[in-house]
Parts: structure tokens; C-alpha cells; sequence
């Protein structure tokens, strides 16, 4: 069975990370995976939340939104329903906890980073796009911050990707496209470290539920893809 | 070493499911796992989500919160911030997705069940004893349904519970309290059903990444958790 | 005229009031008035409303709100509407007011007890369950930081019990439930000491205005109810 | 002892409606008590809400609010907070119930009346002014009706006054100002039909509970400030 | 061709300012211009927006509102839809930046004062009444600041005031009635100083474009309408 | 005096139009001039406000947003503050009245067209900016509309283009860059069509009040100005 754009069942689409996409924020990449398209944003700010004032560690969250034209339709922007959509919510919350376990917030110090990841054009992959995008946007924040001496090291200790996987007609595959995607009986977000360890997995069989065996194939794509990813991070971040 | 509440690693807190808990909702228990307590509410309604007008097709859905003071100290009311709490939000949605994975929707019929879970007192593993008991919740509302003649057919294909694992100084637990929970490097929220397969697997190294085989030792934890809750599900359904 | 549950007209439902319902809060408790039920916590915080900012004085508030389907037909949140309900506020003021009236506020000192106040089953005459309930639970508080010694005394002057009572064809009765409510021509909620003074008094003659001679019934029915409920809260609280 | 601006204790501020104040509305008048200065507009709407909808009868609604600087400190506008005042909730829910004591909804037939109560200077008796000139807009809105054929019969059985009594260094007075109220023990508002009859009693004592004989005394009061205002309504509304 | 009410076409409807209306604002006006009416309350508070803190300066801020049933039929008030009315938003900015333009902040010193301009009956150039409105009540506010001593030197430079013109059937006229802006082709809103220099053009053929031609006739009846303005302005203030 | 940029007082800043930047939308452009970059997307929705339903015409509206790190420091969202930034509801209700005064509602038919103009990165004149882009976004989606049948005629009877003109230090300026603006005395938008005629021309001198002589200035580098730019705009859209 071929896949609808003629990909391998474990190649991931085209990506392309474009650097100091806008010119203000602290870091900036455009990130592209196919047609996922995510400005992500870092925004350093000299001040931490309530719960960690005065502990000399600082911050890093997350903040996700797609314009209302990503979409094959449009969609009402969240300020006319004074309610922030639901599934943003979720998706910010899961960038958010990534990027954080792997820093350092003592070497950060009392400073926060915000990541902005906008998506201006959506088919599939949104939110794994977005963390593998915010990393490099984290990085590149966290290099100017030692550059410009507010900080003595570098408060990142790996790198972090992110894939989604998914069981479409009983086929494992690597990086589902929107197309994909809505008709995957198993849906999976992966997101590693370039060590091969996971810091989130997110699976859900809502049409189906899904055996231990699957469960172990799609991780492996997930490693093979995040693998990928993590050279072309490497490559943009010039280590 | 010893749990804090002198369990084994892989035994559950005691639980226990009380039927028919408030009197209006078609279904109702209030479930205990340990000192968490929710009360599940199964409200069914005559009418369906827009996306699904006409289709002849049912929908299942939750809404999660918690009372103020159902933890140590008071938290202010989401009508109170205008804003439904993030935490909140990504747990409904855990629940909703939980459930409907087990509903066949044409059976159902084009109504709709909401899930109403509300914790009244909260000790770690509120969102697994959510689906726990609102699964049971949900039974009960469809067994009326089927008494009454509403529906021809049960409709749902199997049961559905939940327990949370992690892992805490290096070691993989079984239904962590809020203690435990707290000092937890992974956390994971296994849902499964009675024929032993996946329905949502979300596992978050936030204090620390995590290993393929540290991994599959908490989805065995899991495995024996649902096993037990299972049973008591089965026992309060009188299957 | 017999009433819908055999009662006499003077007659309050059984009345149940369980202590320390929920553990986390400094006072708690479940009371049931018939069906109706409300779980009444009361918190204690080291800090004041604005207002009472270096005075040297503490305050007492209410918040009043009802699970989904604690009534026959399931309510929307007031988050989904982003606005709390109307009827929850005027309530909410009234319990505040109610047990404010014997705080000493000098004795209380900076700080504050917040009274929540949610109702799990509605059966009619939940606002004065609330405040009896709710009396009770900020006599529990008060006595925890008097024997913890953060107050050198008993800040309350006096108890405070509530009772609805209303006419309905033509005859006065005592503590109403739902479906004697519904076609209440006159209906009245009546708070009161235990010195048999009147904290407030709110009658409506929404169907038909009522006469002096009304009124008078109305307010002796209530003082029998009070008289009643104020033994149980006596039994509790050990006095 | 003298009152702050020498009135006798049972004597009314001077009372001052004027009619077509504004010239859009249906009804509309304003009415002045002393300083406290209310816009009172009655606008007819050829809809009802949901529970009324093909029941061939119609509504009574009010809304209360206040100018940011109708009093003596400015107030931050509702739309700033997001938020309706809770004083003013309690207060509109009043004026409403009040004025639908009187009407037929029959002979309305199937339209509703939105009364605006729009505080522009306020001196205490906020909610009582509003209430009596409330009922003078409707009146008028209902005499258009008539005239215009729109309905057969006009649809008041009766006239609604309010007026606000309290007691003030142990002695109780008629019409409270601002300045008294401010410093009244038991604070009561009586709202009455032009036979003699009580629609609403709302007393509250919450700097001290109050006795019968005491409640008794205000209600007198009551009667006698509404006698006066009643007289004032006919004579504007040709009767 | 004559105009709906008999007017030259450069000339203004009646005009009225009427003083100290609400007895509470340290300013305070009713102004009507025709069937126009706006209250305007300047309030001095003594803080600053955080932009301003510790800079020794001060701010004028304005909030234009219109009551409910200003206009012909009602329209339901802001808080009921959770959001500022679009068009009442960029009126009060506009408000706000026409009344700065002539105030030193220096000798203002650091506080505020906010105009308060609340619509009670509309018949078109609502917001030209506005400022021409809100600015008598600033003055009048800061008079009163320099009588008490508060501050050394009256901080206004000059006068402002406001008014609308536009072309209607082919025609330029000078202020224009609710009944000449609907049938509108250009509708223009001028704000000029005494001095007959412009603070404010906005020229807007959302139903056809203007040439530069009529720009220059409709800015002339602009000065013809405001000369008028401030003489009006400078009676009420006893210039 | 040279102007920050090199350029000549009535020159553009470098301005590129890239078609067709998102790949869903009807209509999608991303317009630079200098370095403010804009994203105008349009949407063709089949259905039409209550205002003209069953009307057999169309509507245009816009929406305008910036990301939050568009600026050189970072923005909250709206959605965070639960409040549409005042000058962004300012700015979209400019955008939709120019484009709407080129528009046949009759010839487009019952439906509608939304502008999204999302700023990404902001270097002053960023609604002028969006006007001239999101008229070529539109004039797409009406060519869009009329290559697929779905409308018989071109319902544009015109172009539109807008520039920002300024009086800096005295010097009458053409398109402000940022720092150019946060220093003029006077501002100005101006939006014509490519007849010359004015559709909007929006003059705020809040540092200090202009002259008509500077005003007929300001109108010339308009001219000058939106001439090149429409120059594009047909280069773009192959006239």
C-alpha cells in the first residue's frame, strides 16, 4: 500500500528550519515539515511565575495557536469565543513539559522563555512540528543569553524532537500528514532526547485500541525519525 | 524500600465504587481510590453535538473539576478567572477519549452522554479513578437506556479503566498518591481494556527522560492495576 | 391537606449533618435536609480582602454553586458560560451576610474564612441548608485555631440556623421541598439566632402578595424550624 | 434625635418622577429621592425567552446598573471586570420579581418589557427608587400597548411601590439616605401593592439581629412610605 | 433642498451644557446638541497608568458608553456579551487622544483623570458631543485642582471641541442629525482648538469616495461648526 | 535632515507582495514594506451576518492581530487578557470600511469575505501595510469566485491601497518606519483609490495640533505615495 504522497512507511517529509525567521524575539525559526508550517518564537523576559520567585531558578512555557486560515476552513479566532480552544490547551501544555525537561533552570537563573509557536499552515504534525522548531528557537535564545554574558553556561542538556506515528490501515507509519491522520486508528506523539530516551509518549486508540506490539513498532519509528530530526537541528545550531 | 502507605510497588490503594451515589443522573457512583474521591455523574441528553446532527450517530463526552478545597490548600474557581483550568481541560479531554473508544455510536443512537467528574477530594490518580468510575457511570446509564427501551443494544464493546504508574527514587510504582506523585521523575496514565490492549498510553519524563525498558515495566504495573479494577467494575455491574 | 412526603406542617425533614466530610479543609462537613445535600468547607487563609487590609480585623465570605446534575435535568457550568449564575450569586451574598452576623471580627483577626458552599443534590431549600451547614463548618474552623491557639478566642457570638418556609394552597409550611416549592405561592427563607432573633428575613410574593397576618405565620414556622435545627448543630459541635 | 437632613423618622425624601425623560422607550421616567437619580426605561421586545416561547403569554425582566460616577468614589465599569457587580445581580433579580407580581402574562400576550434601571446619582434607596419607578415605566410602556390596539386589556392588576427602612442608632427610619444607611444595624426594603399588600420583605441584620417587635415597627414604616409614593404614581399616571 | 429640520446647511442643532449635573465628579456636564445627550464626568484619581509611574506626569483617559435604550430600540448592554461594544472602543480612544493633545502632563502631575462619557439619548455626533462635552468637564475638574491647591498651574492649553459634518446627497452639511448619518455618502468628525488648528480629521466614504475638493468644504464647515462650540464652551466656563 | 533609512522624505520603504503565501485560503498574500510584514488572508464563507440575510447581497469584514513577539517586546495574547486589544478592534474596523467602499454587494451575492491580516513582524504602518495587502487577498478571492462561476461579474469596482504619512521634526514624512513614528507630532493614514479620491483619511496630532497648510502637505505624500503602490498592486494581479 503506497502512501498518499508516495513516502516511505518511515521517511518523514521534507523539513526545512529557516533561522531568525522574525527579527525581534530572542530566537526565531520558521519550521517546515511537508505543509506544517510553525513560526516558533523564544521571548526572554527578566522575570519568572509566583512559584519561583526567589528560588534563583528560572522558567521556560509555551504558548500554541494556529491562525484562522492554517485550515482547510476557517476558524473563529479564540478571542471571539473569549475561550482558549481546547485542543491548544492541550498541545501547549505537552511543548511546554518538553522543553523543560531538559533544562537546567539554576544555570538559567531567574529569567524565563517563552515560546511562541504560531502555526500559519497546517496539515498534520502541528504540535511535534512545534516542539522540534521551539527547540531550535530555545537553543538559539539560550546561545545569545551566554553570548552576551547574562549567563556563565549553557543550560541545555540535550536535544529534544518530536514525531507523530500512527497505525493507518493496520499500517505503522512515520510522520502522518493530515490526510493520514484522520484516518489513523492509532495516533502517537513521540518526543525524545538525542540520547534515544523518551520524554513524552502520548498514544491514544480511539478507534481502536492498540496491542503492546504496536505500541513497540511505533516507537521505533519514532526513533528513526527523531533521529532525522536531530541532525537537522544539529545542522542549523552548528554543533 | 518502603511506600509511604506501606504498600507493595505494584498494589493498588483500596477502592471502592458506591452505586447510584446522587439520585437525578442516569447513572451515578462515586468512586474512592484511597483518598481521592470523584463523584461520576452520566447525564444523557436528546440531542447531539452539531458535527454529528443527522448522522443517526451518538456522542460520549466529560467535563472534569474539582472542588475548591478538594486538596491541602484552597484553589479559586475557574467562573472566578473566567478561564476553565489548563490542567482541567487536557484531563477531560483524556476522559472523553477514554470512553468513546469503547462506544459503537450508531447503537448509541443519535443522543449524547456527558461524563460529569468531579473530585471532592483529591490524593493523586484523580484522572485514572475518573475513568475508572465514570466507565462505570457510563454502563449504568446505558443499561438503563436499554431497560427502558430507548436503545435495542448495549453499545459498548468492552470495559475501560485506568490507573497511574511512575517512577520515584528509580523505582517503578503502582497507583501513586499525591506524595508519591509529587516526587515522581516519570509519571505515566495507562487506560486500558479488559482484553488487555491500549487505549491511551501517556507517559512524561518532566523531571527526567525515561528508557524503553523502564517504559515497559510501568505498562506491566499498568496492566496489573487494570486487571484489579476491572474486576471491581465487574462486580458492580453485576457481570 | 397532606404534604407530598406525609409531613405535618411544622415538620422539618429528616435533617443528617456528617463532621469532617472532606479532610483537607479547617472545617467540613456533608448536611442532608432530606434529599437535598450540600457539602459545606470552610477555609481559613492568612490574608484579607482590601477593604480590610491593616485593620486589624478578619472577614467571612460564602461561595454557593451547584454540581451539573444535582438536579433532575443536567445545567451547563457557569465556566462554559463564562458567568456565574445569577441565582448562585444572590445566594452566595445571602449565606456571607447571614454568618457574618455573629463574627466578632476584632477576635477573628487577619484573616479570613471563605464558606463553600456546594450543593451535590438539590431537593428545595438548598440556600438554607447551605447556611446551617455552613455554620457549622466555620464552628469547626473556629475551634481548630482557637485549640491550635492562633486565636485566644471563640469568635462567634452566637449560632446561626436557616430555614425556607412557604405558602402553598393557602397553607403555610415548614421547610419545603422541590415539588411543594414549585407552587409556592409565597415562599420565604428565614435565618435566625439562637436567641431566637431574626438575621434576615426574605419573603417574595413572586405569585401573589401576602398579608401581614401571612407574615406572621410565616416567621412562627420559621422559629419552630430554627429551634430544631439549631439542636442538631448544638449535638455536633459538642455543646 | 434629629436625622442628618432634619426629616421626621417616618418622612419621605422629596420624591420627584418625570416622565418621557428619555424619548425612545416605550416608558420611561426619571425618578429622583432625595439626590439618588434613576433612569427607569421600559423598552417592548416582540420576543420572549426560551421557557415562555408559543405559551402565548409574555415577560418582565429588569437590569439595574450603575454610572461609574454616581457615586461619591469612582467605580470601574462591569465590561473592564468581565464581570457583572454582584449588588447589582442581587438588585435587578429583586426589581424583576417585584414588578412580574402584578402583571397578567395572558393579557401581555406573548412580548416581554425590559425595564432599565440606570443609576446616574445615588444617595441610598438605590434599588427601592428603581423599583418605584420602574413600575411607573411599565405602566406607561402598558398604556402604549393599549392605545395602540397592540393589546385588549391593560395587563397590571395593581401598583408596585418600594421604599427602604432601617434602624439607625436603635431607632428605625424612613428612607434611609446614604449617609444613614451607612450606619444602620438592620437594613430592610419593603416592596408593597397599592391594597396594602407585601410583594417582597427583605430585612437584614447584619451588624445585629433584630427582634420581631422591631421588624414589626419597620413594617409600619414601610406601609406609610409606600402609602406616599403610590399617591405620587396615580397622580403621574392620570389616575 | 432642505434639511430634515429646517437648518441652514452650516448650521448647528441646538446646543446646551448644563453644569455640574451629577453632584459627585470633580466635573460634570450634561451637554445636548438637538436630541443628542451625553453626561460627561471628569474624575481625578490620584494614580497613574503603570506607563506613567514615577515620571512625575499625568494621564487623561476617557470610557464612552450608551445606555441600552439610547437609541430607537435597545440594545443589550457590554457585560451581557462579555465584550466592549467595537465601535464604543474606538470612539473612547479617539476621546481620550483629542482631550491629551491640549493637556501638560508635567503640571498635571502624576494623576489621572478620566472622562466618563455615558450616551442617554443618540441622535447622531454622539462622539463630537462627546469631546466637546467631556472637555468643559476636564476643565472644569482641573479648575478645581488649581482652587485647592493641589496643582500650581492650570494644565490645559487651549480648548477642544468636536464636530461632525459630512456630504449627503451630494451635499456638505454641518452637523449632522442620526437621520442625515444614515443616508450619509462621507461622514467626517473634526477636532480643532481655538486656535483653528486641527487635533483630529476623520474622513471615512464607506459609501463612495471624496475628492480633495469636498475635503476642503467639508474641514471649512468644520470651523464654522467649532468656532460656534467654543463660544458655547467659554460661557459655561466664564472665560 | 536624512531620514533614519537613507531615504528621500517622499519615498516607500522597499515593497514586496508575495501571492498566494498560504495555501488554503481563497485569497493569501504576505505583503513587507521595509521590514513590516503582514499575512492577508481571505476567506469566502457562504453565508452572510443578520444584518443581511436574505438580503441577496454580500459583506466584507476584517480581522486584525499581531503575534505577540511581532513587536521588539513581547505582547500577552488577547485570549490570556479575555480582551480584544483596543487598537487592534480600531485597526480591523478601519481595514473593513476602505475595502468595503470598493465593493458590489449585489454582484458578490449572499456571502461573505473575511480579511485576516496577521502582523508577524512589525516595523510601523502596519495597518496601512494590511490594507494594501489584504485588497490584493480579496481581489483574488473575487478572481477566484468569478474563474469557478460562482459569481457572473467582478464585484471591485476600484483599487485600494493605503500609506501612513507623518510630521516628524517639523518635516512632512512619507510611510513612517517605527522610530520615525514614535517621534512625529502629527499622524496619519490615508487610503485612496486608483482614481485618486480619498476613502479614508485619519489625522491625529496628539503631540500637537496641525494646520490646514500641513494637512494639504500630509494629503500630497498620500497621493504620491499610494500611487506606487497601486503600481504593484496591478503588477501582482496581472492588470
Amino acid at each position: 500500500m503506497a502512501r498518499i504522497d508516495g513516502r516511505q512507511k518511515d521517511e518523514l517529509r521534507p523539513i526545512k528550519i529557516t533561522k531568525d525567521f522574525i527579527q525581534y524575539p530572542e530566537g526565531s525559526v520558521l519550521i517546515e515539515m511537508g505543509n506544517t508550517k510553525v513560526i516558533c518564537n523564544a521571548s526572554v523576559e527578566e522575570r519568572v511565575p509566583l512559584f519561583k520567585k526567589d528560588s534563583g531558578e528560572g522558567w521556560v512555557t509555551a504558548e500554541y495557536a494556529m491562525l484562522p486560515r492554517a485550515t482547510l476552513t476557517r476558524s473563529n479566532r479564540d478571542i471571539n469565543k473569549l475561550k482558549k480552544n481546547n485542543r491548544s490547551v492541550e498541545i501547549q501544555r505537552l511543548i511546554g513539559r518538553a522543553l523543560r525537561s531538559v533544562v537546567d533552570f539554576k544555570v538559567l537563573g531567574e529569567r524565563s522563555i517563552t515560546l511562541d509557536c504560531d502555526v500559519i499552515q497546517a496539515d498534520g504534525g502541528t504540535r511535534t512540528a512545534a516542539i522540534t522548531g521551539a527547540y531550535v528557537s530555545l537553543s538559539l535564545a539560550c546561545q545569545s543569553l551566554l553570548k552576551n554574558g547574562v549567563i556563565k553556561k549553557f543550560p541545555l542538556n540535550g536535544y529534544v524532537a518530536a514525531v507523530s506515528v500512527g497505525i493507518v490501515n493496520k499500517v505503522p507509519l512515520l510522520d502522518l500528514c493530515y490526510e493520514e491522520d484522520s484516518h489513523a486508528a492509532v495516533d502517537m506523539n513521540i518526543v525524545m532526547t538525542d540520547k534515544g530516551e523518551f520524554i513524552e509518549v502520548q498514544g491514544t486508540g480511539e478507534e481502536a485500541p492498540f496491542t503492546k506490539k504496536q505500541l513497540e513498532q511505533l516507537l521505533e519509528l519514532g526513533e528513526i525519525g527523531t533521529k532525522a530530526l536531530f541532525q537537522v537541528q544539529k545542522n542549523i545550531l552548528g554543533d
